[in-house]
């Protein structure tokens, strides 16, 4: 058992990257390994069965997928391996992201997504040091560091909006 | 070249064959053959690869998918083939087909589906035949044939029902 | 029976033109001759009637229409003809193309119209190419040398993303 | 000039005449003659075409089109006249009527639908009786005594309420 | 009874005009008078309830109502008259219109709102020169020659496609 | 000044009264008096206003307005009065209540409706007692108190699901 | 008894002030106190806890909950007091405010939230101002005054409208 | 460490017990221990945020939440604890579900909820075994034997249809 923890960040167009980005600093942030792939569920299928099949001996503990329009490629990954898979919807040129939602969120029964918001990428990343925290013990005192961090710049926006307020 | 064309129709659950069957028994007033199969993009996807990948040498002409919620299945079938795909959206127990239709119509550039209404397993069935009709010619005097009894069991559902409409 | 393939490419305004050239293109790609016309199912009904009716006679193997709003005019043109006919829903200045969506592919029974993605141009000509391969040998090759160039296209991405986020 | 208002009644489907009886009732109920028809836009188009062109010749005064599911039945015969064509979108077994709806109303510019609620037959009767009046004066007191009937029938169904609820 | 047909032209909002605007230039197009008015269903609640109930007795034909958001206005004109209503449902600033459109379309029983597409500003003045020709003959050239003349740029355009097409 | 509250609960039609009569037990259970009345915005627009203006004058403290479909009930009501109005959206027929939610929350600048959930009749009751308990001060310990019932409701009903599960 | 009505303004982001601040506005124009703070339901739960448990002891007549995508932070501040709780759904950068309004107008039996329309700050301003006027009577001639002030500029913009219009 | 995971599964209402019964029964299959409750994040906010803070320190390894409507539950409970949150949108009586879903998923950055498909416990199940089998090696090969399980199921299914289909 290796002591880094490994992600796929798997997206089906370099188009995504933007977003993904998102995803990958936050994995970054808390020392997670990402393999960064861009691999098409519909355009390369044999590389996504593949990939998926072979992850697990490969050192990936988790596989995150971002897809939009009809966003197969969660699912597709999802059918070759018993890893948890995490879905981002991402935002398309139509139909603002409810296509890539519905088409990852609604799995049918035996092979889940854990879906997460429409180009919710840096939720993604969080939610994939919460899953690696059950293995990786190093992460749950920077699972709690984040929150309390997060807590921290509420509070500091909750001061300086009240300045900005008492200015009106 | 065979002189009967042939369509493989795959459901992705057995559950989805009281809509599809309306599609099988148009095929079959067509003189099309039906090879009909159960499989699951997520549960069967090696056979889901095997199968499209194999069909064309097979004497598949056309490949028709049914399937619901997150409704991958004619996507992955595509992915594997360049024989025409149909897709079936089947309506489900949420979201009133809106899901499935989504994750059918949606697909990125390069892999179209050709798709139906939600449940729309008749024209399925009929579209096969349309598209069919260009390499087997005994199909175009059916299809037409076919459009003339829709014609004419309109023209006496109207007659009918003016008889109706007078008697109120 | 001609050896060139011919396609009829119907849009109901000129307006739909920059997306819908992505179509043309993509036939052009496969050597499929494309008739393009701007013909509207209820600006110039007796056109479109007309169009259909003689389009099998005039030469053409299949049909694609692409229209908005209420974007009647696939339904419209394969009422009058046994044609395959595919339909490009165009997105408009309202609702996203929800409603081109199910304007089109809601079809009732008996009159299917193959549809694809919102603005999916592309996909139109690619689905027209697969159709039509069942009848013009030649397009097979052609759609089997596509698929692969997709292939290298995302590889060729997936190193490229590789060696950035390796930069990060 | 017919000193009796005539309205064409066209439903796509005859499953649709339980709906659309409701708005042959009110038309009754008003004075006006219905020609109540079955003609398919899709299945029938030769017969809505001509239907459409003849109706105003043959003294229809307006036009009422149910359809549902991709309905263009409205949008077809207002392609072929100028009288003023009245939609009533009828709910389906998917899609809530939602389907209907947008198909109906989202007409282009040029060609109007003037589109009721779903399954709003009623409604589409009393807007007849409404447009009619501008040319057929006696229907003026009618629509004025249909108002304080309505208004009657709120009146007592207000009162029988508040002894119901007086009773709890 | 006056020769000049007048449709009155109610929005909601100032800023409705810049798209409410394209109805009065239809309805100049066609020789109806147009009495342009800004009054609020909500905010000048009596001056909605006085202009419905006098506007018969003022010359007005027939009312054309443009409202976004929760779109009331047509409802509420109608309740006090037994004039025809047209609702123009207005895109928003948020829910792309759909709020407008169905809080015009779905009126309950007895008040009916003939309702056009979202910003369908055109519609709605082509939809009362129909509704009005019933009343004035002389609109019945005018619209026969509108129609043909949107045949003939329809056709001009399908000319020029099909150059800039040749072009490629 | 009343020593009892009083609310008006208007219904668009007395079809709305099954689910609105929890929202008058409700009230009941708090010990506020309802007056409760069917007045439609479309059929008695001269009630509604009529009601709506004197209401304050004839001690009622605040109005509910329960309304299905376009429902423009609660905008018309708040229009002639500035007390607060609660909207119950009523589920109808089609659109599972989309519609009456869009026509009452989203209403313009200006007129406020409070909307609770579809068919949330009992939290229009549970909203209006904590609204009046700013001018009736028995009120709070009520509430206080029902927060604590519903506290040991989902407490016991815990606590006999645990036993349940056990016994799986 | 303060003779100052003080309501609480919370936001779930800073980034959601350029909406708030016509809320806040809004309720100066009334003479209404505002405590405004950026508190969120997600990270800063103890705070949004607390501040709703002692918001009535320390004066706090009525809280106001602005938040965006999954908007917990009404259903949440209301979880934890009887106090009045008005929801504003901000529009996101995806689903265009459908999210927001769900989430919160949506809540089950038991806890409501009083909900306006997307980004609807100003209203949720007037209807605070319309609750608080039950206890505070200098609120009720000012709630008139705003009333006739909307009704005027509605009248001005009526006229200059009218101008506009004749000079076309 | 404990050798047997543990999983909270947390329903907002007893009402959801038949359809989360699925989830339990599925954790029961993989060995899992399940600490079922009822806790209303809006009725027992204190239950759950004191629920979700003790959770690690109590042996839970993950927690689902069962929730409808505006399904708050999820986000309440992720903000109290960095264990990772698996949520289970409910169908409800209206909106088919679609607010449960928004209202889950859409959740703002930092604090995600992994969502599955509508009502679908199964899947959260069998998401909750492939996420603690990072932690717990014993749950591979039960994974990979339940992937094996539902393969077989798909292929008996399929051959029972296409003898069922032979016989037609």
């Amino acid at each position: 058992m290796s002591n880094t923890p490994k992600v796929a960040v798997i997206m089906g167009s370099d188009s995504d990257f933007p977003v993904v980005k998102k995803c990958i600093l936050m994995l970054k942030k808390f020392g997670i390994e990402a393999d960064t792939r861009v691999i098409s569920a519909h355009r390369t299928p044999e590389m996504a069965a593949s990939y998926a099949k072979e992850a697990e001996q490969n050192g990936v503990d988790l596989i995150i997928a971002a897809a939009g329009k009809a966003a197969h490629l969660g699912g597709v990954l999802a059918a070759f391996t018993t890893l948890p898979v995490i879905g981002i919807p991402m935002k398309s040129s139509t139909m603002d992201g409810l296509d890539s939602l519905l088409s990852m969120v609604q799995m049918p029964k035996g092979i889940p997504v854990a879906t997460v918001a429409i180009d919710g990428a840096d939720n993604a990343g969080i939610l994939a040091a919460q899953i690696l925290s059950l293995k990786y013990d190093f992460l749950k005192p920077l699972l709690a560091q984040f929150k309390a961090e997060m807590q921290a710049e509420v509070e500091a926006k909750d001061k300086a909006l009240q300045a900005e307020v008492a200015a009106l």
